[in-house]
């Protein structure tokens, strides 16, 4: 369970705890941990997108992380250090490692266009964190308008030897998973870690592709992490029974904007967070969204009794 | 069964069938309207982008539209004209018309950001095609990426008496569904059909919030057409136990660029065209993504014996 | 003066002259077309964006194309084919050259990221409107958000023989112009015509950097036609001083939506059309904004008595 | 000389001086505060796009503007506080009115698309900066890809009273200011200050829209400061000659990417800072570049013995 390029399983995107009134709920920081670990995770992903990572000030980030590392042991906690220049980069970067992250993960800004543009940036972007921290690519053409051809990624990986993973969440990411392993047959990529998000809504076939496992937020980790397994195992139709119970809340939960908020309420259902309160500006779900979820939890059930809260 | 504010059930998006050497295969054009008509759809879109309509020229697309009336029969047509000018979407909107077509459905350009814009847009589109053209709204921003509100929707059905339709395809799509029909409930806009896209992810919830009936080309319309009436008759579990089955696939079929290849993969294999060719410049299945697409159908087929391919 | 790979001087984007009601105003196309003439233009580009292509139909285009052709002689007339898909712009090729244009210009979709799917793009561009009509690339990341490095625009060179001009309006745009013909000298790029737009606020260094000339529509072309000959002939002075006379009113033309309006007010007023009208949707000036043009032709008529309107 | 609704004059948007091994020179924040005294300037922007702020991290953005604000005594000194959340923003308005700022200076994030959304989105960054923080917003469409009509920025002035200024450097700029000051008479808009930016391309007619300054760096923010003194005095003939001498080199300098390299190259050569260094990433200017600015400078001495390098 380290944060390098053989890493694999489920590195979850950890939700950031509030009080209503919009205090860090540190009391369930420690709480969500302990959940992520019986869920049986390798990784925890802090200050992601899904994490309110913008609604936290820099002291807070690194209290998150810091409090976060502290709890997970011997788990990796890796830091979502995406900015808009390289200087609150660096920083934000510092200030994760000095609070004992495994590593970092990088998007790129949407502004950029051409082939060359992307590989600069993240240069530079290495250059600006610093040769010895190890970072995951978050390749999100959806969220930040930079489409990356698996030769781009390639020149990426060779550029910056303390590239150590890419978060694939291309749409559609099959073909890519698969063009990228066999860029590493061929010899033409060195080997790393591929983890995949989107929500989890392809996860089952992205590991038959040949990704290592899931970095997503979904409320039930513990189920990822079984299909990890069993899909490794080569147990096929088992890990797609168990998958495809879940989708029907797994793309409900994938909504922009209203995710996250079904996110921390079944979180909080789950007790895994005391409140499913956001900092502001918060989405917020209708009493009709709620029942929805709570029919989704109630047909999930029928298959899976971690669903029956 | 006609096109207007009342219209409900299942507008399929017409798949355009080839020939593999990229000639306009008529023979196909017939069978997959029958099949459409055997699916029991109540409304067909031809040249939607799913039904590559910017790879035909203007001839091709007016007999497109024509043969596929005068098979469909009372079954209404409607026609996208999306254009990157008025005298293009003028043209189309003439030819489809003069082709038997019912209506039309009309996207906005991509430039257009004010509210005010929006609203000026559809106010010059309708002058454009005739103030007796009927016309449906795709509010689609993920493709088009132009955000309506619904009040700036009620605005545009309000100026114009001609929009009988919206297609809503924003995602997330629910609460804009329930606020449009309270806009109705209160007098605040007058009665529109709404139907939902993006594939038909969200179909199951977007039927219950309130809309009429999807408007999608998902290569099961028959499971559309029993699920729209599952739902308006109250048969909710039965609804959802339908959709969820098929769900895996409708998300594999979602996604973007390999979509269109997977769809008509399927409509060759139910028969309802011929070849499963693409005019250039066309997307393919690798022989990887056509066995998951056996073996979705496969797993499919154990709920729903019309997956039996 | 004909349309390859070494042509120099001005190629002006034409106007399309309207009658007040809408209706396309034909005696002020041979006015327009004498006018260019006269101005000593070496090229002439029908159905630019600024041409308003957008709001002809396809017969109404086809019409404009043949009446300029045939009125401009021996000075080559190329045409805008620029459209949402291959079809379209092969029926727009196919009628441009069958009314007499001497070739057409190609911009890319908004929707093209990598270099790759640049590439591709005007490989199936050039295959669709046929290899032996010569095209114009235009390069104008402003207005259509596709951005190509020099080693993209000679990758498409190399790929396509027909490709014999490269309208350069990436703003800035002067290194690139460099990197471009040091492509050429160093024998990593064959010759091609490159021609600048932008409205041309800076073509005077554009011509010291390598540019054979300009393609804009600013409405005095013959300025442009004795700036290109004073730059070429090295009386770098002179270029400047008379290029700077009439930068403060090419500034003011530059301006997006409006800038149409400026030019067609300013060719009305040098007798060239018979209206400044617009077909809709059209913009318009206000009171000020004609004042202010006044102004500046006033201002202006100080130094180039063209200007004395 | 104060930073409310009254502003009016020149806010220049302050370079950010480094040695060439990227030190923050902190001689030179002096030496290029005490040159825009000199030059008259009413106010000075620290932390612009073009000071180089992302590339400062928050300990140096802290102390750029308190030595700004020490050196620039009565003269108010705004600060740029965009961030991708409104946590950073928080941080950074916090740092910058403890350092002594007279207010700061919000642009929109890109991803806002409705009329509603900008609206709120101000609201919400007013509650994070504080109500007591007074704010310009800047209305910079090309850059931000986020645009505002006038209705909708009266809207924002209405809700929320601590916004003083706008920056209006829309393209085109000079409809709106009119139209902007048309809603302060008739009594539907509070007056607030309207400065332009743009790089300084329209402000002689800006000026006479209405506008009460501008808010650019152009590296001749003296020759701005008689500008507008000769235009508000009515002296029109004289401030046009002014700036049209001006525009060659303001023009120049307003090429994206590069024009921060003109900027610094200008203010070195004029002894406002030690060096034309930029921090890492950085522009630069080739030797044609340099030798283009030179002739430039060169010319405009002919006219402005400032200008005389």
């Amino acid at each position: 369970m380290t944060f390098n390029e053989n890493a694999e399983g489920v590195y979850t995107i950890a939700a950031t705890p509030f009080h209503p009134d919009g205090r860090l709920d540190t009391a369930s920081i420690d709480r969500v941990a302990d959940f992520y670990l019986e869920c049986g995770v390798t990784g925890i992903t802090a200050l992601g997108v899904m994490g309110e990572a913008p609604k936290l000030d820099a002291d807070e980030s690194a209290a998150v992380v810091k409090q976060m590392v502290r709890r997970a042991g011997k788990v990796p906690v890796i830091a979502g250090v995406t900015a808009p220049g390289f200087a609150p980069m660096r920083a934000l970067a510092r200030d994760a490692m000095d609070a004992g992250a495994a590593g970092v993960m990088i998007a790129p800004p949407s502004t950029l266009r051409t082939d060359d543009s992307v590989v600069m940036y993240y240069r530079q972007a290495r250059e600006a964190i610093g040769e010895d921290v190890p970072f995951a690519l978050q390749d999100y053409p959806l969220a930040f308008s930079v489409v990356m051809t698996p030769r781009v990624l390639a020149r990426i990986v060779a550029d910056n030897p303390s590239c150590v993973m890419l978060k694939i969440e291309d749409w559609p990411s099959l073909e890519k998973i698969s063009t990228l392993r066999k860029l590493e047959t061929d010899g033409e990529m060195r080997r790393v870690s591929i983890l995949t998000g989107n929500g989890g809504v392809f996860v089952n076939y992205e590991l038959e592709r040949g990704s290592d496992g899931a970095m997503t937020g979904y409320a039930f980790p513990d189920m990822l992490v079984d299909l990890v397994k069993l899909s490794k195992a080569g147990r096929r139709d088992e890990a797609h029974d168990l998958f495809d119970a879940h989708l029907p809340l797994i793309r409900y939960e994938q909504q922009p904007g209203v995710g996250l908020a079904v996110r921390k309420y079944i979180l909080q259902k789950r007790g895994a967070i005391q409140h499913d309160a956001q900092r502001k500006p918060a989405s917020s779900l209708s009493a009709t969204a709620r029942a929805e979820i709570d029919y989704l939890l109630s047909r999930l059930a029928r298959f899976d009794r971690r669903a029956l809260l």
